[in-house]
């Protein structure tokens, strides 16, 4: 066998098409399935597995996924990223690429992320944007849902914040910072952290909505990260659509 | 026949979808078709006119179409904006309205207007707004563009950059004002004038990337604006997609 090199790549996606990141047995549509496919084709072998940060779910896009993949090729990374793309649908592309040591793995590696969740506030219609927000007309008290915000900062037991009831792994994480800004009729919310549940970011933008809307008080928050917390008590779900993944950082 | 109103409207589309602003007979797909059914079912008329400051093409988006209709009703002009809305297709929505004087027209009295066009000017493919910008990746002399640019600007026979050669009307054109931008990786010129020929400022557009390409100069702009010129001795047509009518002035 040959020396294998390992590229690490910058992926965007507007997920809006896709049943997600992750490829998925016969017919799923993901956008993984896509990059394996292609590299699979370039290289004559059967499967080329391609890694990335994490998941992201169906309808999330994503402006800077990483990934990356171990193949034998004579190409240059530049020539790679060229063909890659030249065989991408034009709902995903790959922006960067770099050949990293063997040892990176894009998702063992990764030390924290940035999802930024878009709010169309208005009651106006949203023409352009309408694949990249959620509209919720009503008016949101963005004072409240700061308020609200800080308490989910620090690191806490998220589990009333995960759709997963089966897995026995930790939830337990760390949210380093919750931006809430107006920018014209948008509220935008961004999040980092050193990683997210299942339905995370979801889960905590519907429960920041419902205080914005006066449902919930900032300081009840509080018990939501309690010992006795679960799914119940928290937040509606809000749609795919409004997420992004931004950036994922090692 | 009871009083009828005037309301001017403020219509944003994507124009992905349509065969342009302009009613046509039968299937045809077009705005002001979608607008005038919605308005005929609204009043219980057979035929409602919804009269537009002017075409645009098959493909081509508006920030800011204007248009106006007459109707008798006892609804606010907030409930009629409202009505429309409920009906109009996700990429097509009304974002301002006023009852406006009974000798208010749309396309008669508009003063100028702003079209703007979008250049992906990258080899990096361009995933989120793939709808709304022409990729041209190879790379543009930007100030060569501006030179040239600077000829169009003042009152001229614009009968090299139009489509239409049945028409004996006049071509003559002033064009106030066109910046280029280079945000990004984009390249953004916006034209301002009294009013546009068909096909006017994609062609301007492609003639102008064609300087920046190199193959013609600034200078020989000069000779596209007299008394001889042609539409065969001016530059390509560019695609629809990467235009957009921004503002209508009154």
């Amino acid at each position: 066998m040959d020396r294998m090199r390992n590229f690490r790549i910058l992926v965007q996606y507007e997920g809006t098409r896709y049943l997600g990141w992750q490829r998925q047995d016969s017919t799923g549509n993901t956008i993984q399935g896509k990059l394996e496919a292609i590299l699979a084709k370039m290289t004559g072998l059967d499967f080329v597995q391609v890694d990335g940060s994490g998941r992201t779910d169906a309808g999330v896009h994503a402006l800077g996924q990483v990934a990356n993949f171990k193949i034998d090729t004579g190409m240059s990374a530049q020539e790679v990223m060229d063909h890659i793309n030249q065989y991408l649908p034009e709902d995903i592309g790959v922006i960067s690429i770099q050949e990293v040591p063997e040892r990176f793995h894009s998702r063992l590696n990764a030390k924290g992320k940035t999802y930024r969740y878009r709010i169309w506030n208005s009651k106006l219609p949203c023409v352009f944007e309408r694949r990249y927000v959620y509209e919720m007309p009503d008016r949101l008290d963005l004072d409240a849902m700061r308020a609200a915000a800080s308490y989910f900062v620090g690191k806490h037991d998220f589990k009333a914040f995960t759709s997963n009831k089966k897995s026995k792994k930790s939830t337990v994480r760390t949210i380093d910072a919750i931006r809430l800004e107006k920018v014209g009729n948008e509220i935008v919310i961004t999040y980092s952290g050193d990683g997210f549940l299942y339905h995370m970011v979801r889960i905590l933008t519907g429960t920041l909505i419902e205080v914005g809307l006066g449902q919930r008080t900032p300081e009840s928050m509080a018990k939501l990260l309690e010992n006795n917390a679960s799914r119940d008590l928290s937040g509606v779900l809000v749609p795919a659509k409004g997420l992004c993944l931004v950036e994922v950082r090692y």
